[in-house]
């Protein structure tokens, strides 16, 4: 009744950003998060069904896993097949799940979206006024999930309040609906976050849409515009606009994806130093469903006196500078 | 040969205590101890056999583990059906063994007893006098458990001496015997505790009984005493008795729990302050045998200044308040 | 497809230092590393494979884990039968492997050849002179193995190039060869290690030679020897070769183990005050496959001023004195 699951995707790496020694060596999950986890399923009868999910970070390069060990997910579940899932734990957010899943590399390794998006969990991101806690999992969460039955008609869809009960974790009101029809689909989300502590944040919101299309001829297209605001306590509201185009070609065992994004401080305040575009290409070759080889190359432009940089590099940037990276990886499930 | 385990159990959870502000929120382990394992027992012929047991505690509203990772037990041991068990490693105290099985609330939730016992992992539990390392587990434990052929007559005991060893670990030695008879049980321990650290406890002692009779009505009465006494480097001996009383009604899927506990200082200081009662009422409803839904009212009383407070709430209780708590929740066991 | 391993071993153990307390307690890991770890190897056709390998330090007497979760080993790999296997992730360092290997105590618990030796992860073993990061595993690792077709001619072997990174970790760039011809093996490594933080040792290197004849009594006989060089910043190099003699009889359901291990302070400077001996004598009684008992005594004798002693005992000796230990244990594996 419990499946063991995981992923272990290690990467040669090399990373330039300007004014910064290269970086020669090895990285951990270029196209998939590397993990281990237990999750089951248990059938109660009339429609009904329990279950539970428990997921951990790994970082095989160092054999470290995360300080908050089940941070990917931490939860309990009971269903139904026609009124919906209700979940209680830690979970990933409805907003990340449209984030990652129109992106072309998922939000994954040197081509992720989340390279340049001033929120997320990397210190490389700037600048710091949209930098949140709740960007990808919430702590103390109440989920709510659309029914399968809801899949029949193309639906899918999360609500998710996680009331931050005053300690450190955000508190996070979020929802996102997709609704999937032949090779279309298309997905929504917003959510607010009252971060927890008296940092420079005091509100965020975030919302954004998304829609993708698969050709016969084995084409995805795929485009997202998300918009980030921050209120801040001391400053005006940071407001951020970012896009992102990509494609993935199918080609025998393997695929090709491409990706552009774009970063736009807006608003009040155009903090144009903060604007970057990111491009990526990448080739991931599947030695069979579980395992594959892949090679990517991305390349982040800063505008201004912009310093984002691309992840496991060198941890600084000559101000408006670029940063490139090349990578080959093995990627294997189990 | 390996057995994976566990559970996964979260709760919605008011909790009030006087002078403070409510807490609503998500919190875990109602009913039982959040928790993930791996388990095996071989059998090597002749009655005899070897086995391990690793179990780590989840905290999955926030995805945390403990700080000691394998901190509910690790052990290895080797057994005889007609000689008994030796068990080496991390492991459950005897005392404990008997504190939860004759709670109606087996130890867990706002029901707990242990939610008024002044020893006891939680910081809430006041007063400091009695706060010891190895009230649940022991590291470092030698055990002995009487074997498998002893239950033909009823009776299962275990021995367990910590040595502690000079750093930071409690020196434990004591023993549990229980007797089973039909619908009846009575279950004794005492333990003796050195703290390894020169703080204020210098010998810790703890001992009590406890009996349940299962009618066949479906009615389950049980009640337990215990006395704990600390003796202190720089103050007279803190003594304290405390007492419950549960029973158990099964209603068809489901059993409603009621339990009553009352916490008394004694001996020669009469640190009446400390005084405190707890009443608790739930139901827990079976969808399989794996998993069940439940709800869950405790209501604790401090006399005198006391200020001890149910867990997973505000941290702070005007002296001599109380502290309530409602809980639904969803367990799930794997 | 996967795999759960691991190993719970526990023992008695009694050690005492000249001029220290005896320590009588509990300790881990007697005759083989405490651990728990899941692996899987998935067959690609026409020669090739994939697999990953988890591994996870367990501390059964206090139930923790390492602060590297996966300390032990977290890799990914692609191979070919004919031509070798690439690993990417922490592993362990050929020349650990060859160290463990010549070993009749496999590198565990008081009769350890590392008990002596400077270098290694104890914080007993003296002097700082040759402590690095890198003597059992490596993070951040490329690794290449020869084949399993190369096994045919007795021959195994492993290429390491862990590049660092410019962080905390070591660099290293190492092999080993090993050759098996029938009842006889014999194996080399050479190392190199690059400190990455600026300590007192700049450079490292170790290399040594190993053999064993396997007797068709039952006897096993085994011969190491191992140079180790320090070059220092503030001092001319420490250098240090020590050597081991060794055996394993096999009786019946046991073996019994032998070791004798001397380490010589050499080079310009005659450190004399760290040279020691270690020998040790162990029984092994396998109840099965899985599961055995043992018993073990060793003496490690320090020249001069010399200040090393056997692990989890007391932390202090008397300059040149003896410390020996008794150990009985249960070691188990799942």
């Amino acid at each position: 009744a419990v499946t063991i699951f995981g992923i272990v995707d290690m990467r040669l790496s090399h990373i330039k950003n300007s004014g910064a020694p290269a970086f020669n060596g090895v990285s951990h999950s270029g196209i998939g998060p590397s993990r281990w986890g237990l999750r089951g399923t248990e059938d109660l009868g009339g429609g009904l069904y329990a279950g539970f999910h428990l997921e951990a970070q790994i970082k095989p390069d160092t054999g470290e896993s995360n300080t908050t060990y089940w941070n990917r997910q931490a939860t309990v579940r009971l269903g139904s097949r026609s009124l919906g899932e209700l979940r209680l734990g830690r979970d990933v957010v409805p907003s990340y799940r449209i984030t990652t899943q129109y992106d072309p590399f998922t939000a994954n390794g040197i081509g992720s979206n989340i390279n340049i998006l001033s929120a997320g969990p990397n210190p490389n991101h700037a600048p710091a006024a949209l930098r949140i806690k709740t960007f990808n999992q919430a702590s103390n969460a109440i989920g709510y999930f659309l029914p399968g039955e809801a899949k029949e008609y193309g639906l899918s869809g999360q609500l998710m309040f996680a009331p931050g009960e005053g300690g450190t974790a955000d508190k996070y009101s979020g929802a996102y609906l997709e609704w999937k029809h032949q090779g279309f689909s298309v997905g929504g989300h917003f959510a607010q976050i009252d971060p927890a502590t008296g940092g420079s944040i005091v509100k965020y919101t975030t919302k954004g849409i998304a829609a993708a299309y698969q050709f016969s001829t084995g084409t995805k297209l795929m485009a997202m515009i998300q918009d980030e605001r921050s209120k801040r306590s001391t400053a005006v509201p940071y407001e951020e606009r970012w896009w992102q185009i990509g494609a993935v070609q199918n080609v025998g065992a393997g695929d090709i994806r491409l990706s552009f994004v774009r970063r736009n401080a807006t608003g009040t305040v155009k903090e144009s130093a903060n604007d970057a575009t990111l491009w990526a290409v990448g080739y991931v070759h599947r030695l069979s469903k579980r395992t594959a080889v892949y090679t990517m190359y991305a390349k982040l432009d800063n505008k201004g006196a912009g310093t984002t940089f691309l992840p496991n590099g060198a941890q600084s940037i000559a101000p408006g500078g670029n940063s490139a990276g090349l990578d080959f990886g093995i990627h294997h499930k189990f």
